[in-house]
């Protein structure tokens, strides 16, 4: 099976926290977020936080929602997809799928992860927000396997079921000690669910 | 293991379409929702089409919203959870509070179930509403689980994938030819989920 590494290195990418100007623009958005509230905060807020201009932070986000779901993990979720080996059985590309949507959140992240979390949380349409984008997640792995040949009904079952196991192995990196990172608790998930549903 | 019948036989409570004031309400609703749109219908509208009064709309649904996501499923998820047996394995308690779920949409149901859909599907709102709903029945199986003394991982990981496979099995109900009733689809599911996760 590919690991994550191996898809990260053939997509030539690194998801990593870069303290420029994105990154203390995101800083300044969670900090203010989580203070007053997002409703209450406005990219004029966050840009003078951060000690720039409004200009600068559009160039880096489209609006304050992007701040929270602007991350490469929809890029790197479709890389996996394109990139998994033909051989491959339908869970082994979900797992593959989720795998490189944990290799977004790298352990630095995770603080930052927490922090967006605690905010997201805290906000209705920004948990609705965060539903869509992991049905997104599942809607890609759904249609990759159905061009892969698998039956539909296999497909949806594994696109959601992976998606699922990529759920509880989040929640769990965000709420354990961070002695696990996000990669061995997915792979953690997949192997318990094959225990879950022999059992 | 407990079918479906006999949880809906232990709270003696059948779900089913009444076509009273309440079911005329409804069905006035799905067709102002696909005629306008659902942000362009107001309960005036829909009393109107029904030939009642916004009084009595009001006696049966709190707001527009509530004739979309009023119906009794979360009722029966709870109950299934409360009588699912002892003995039972974690997987097999998610399936009975899926198989639940499934009851509150018998065959009768789909014409509405499917107008319902088409709504939603045109109003990224709803969708979120929708996802939430979904997300809310995992947390049930979770807590419930948990205080059947799995582990906490193991409980995360059946919650979230029972709601996978139902969403997967409500999918196919809607797009399908009707051939198949939910709660048979619901059954295919996690039996396909065991295929899946064995080969």
């Amino acid at each position: 099976m590919m690991t994550v590494a191996d898809i990260v290195g053939r997509i030539g990418r690194v998801a990593r926290w870069e303290p420029d100007a994105r990154g203390r623009l995101a800083e300044a958005a969670l900090e203010l977020y989580a203070e007053r509230g997002y409703e209450q905060t406005t990219v004029a807020d966050i840009a003078g936080r951060a000690g720039l201009t409004e200009r600068t932070f559009f160039r880096h986000y489209a609006d304050k929602r992007e701040v929270l779901f602007g991350g490469p993990m929809p890029e790197l979720v479709e890389a996996a997809l394109r990139e998994a080996p033909a051989g491959e059985g339908a869970l082994a590309v979900g797992r593959l799928a989720m795998l490189a949507a944990a290799g977004a959140l790298p352990p630095e992240r995770r603080p930052f992860a927490r922090k967006r979390q605690a905010v997201i949380d805290a906000t209705p349409a920004l948990q609705e927000r965060e539903l869509l984008k992991l049905d997104s997640f599942a809607r890609l792995i759904d249609r990759a396997l159905t061009a892969r040949g698998e039956e539909p009904a296999v497909s949806r079952i594994v696109a959601e079921t992976s998606v699922a196991l990529f759920k509880v192995a989040f929640a769990a990196w965000i709420d354990g000690d961070g002695g696990n990172d996000l990669t061995t608790l997915t792979e953690g998930a997949f192997v318990a669910l094959g225990r879950v549903s022999a059992g």
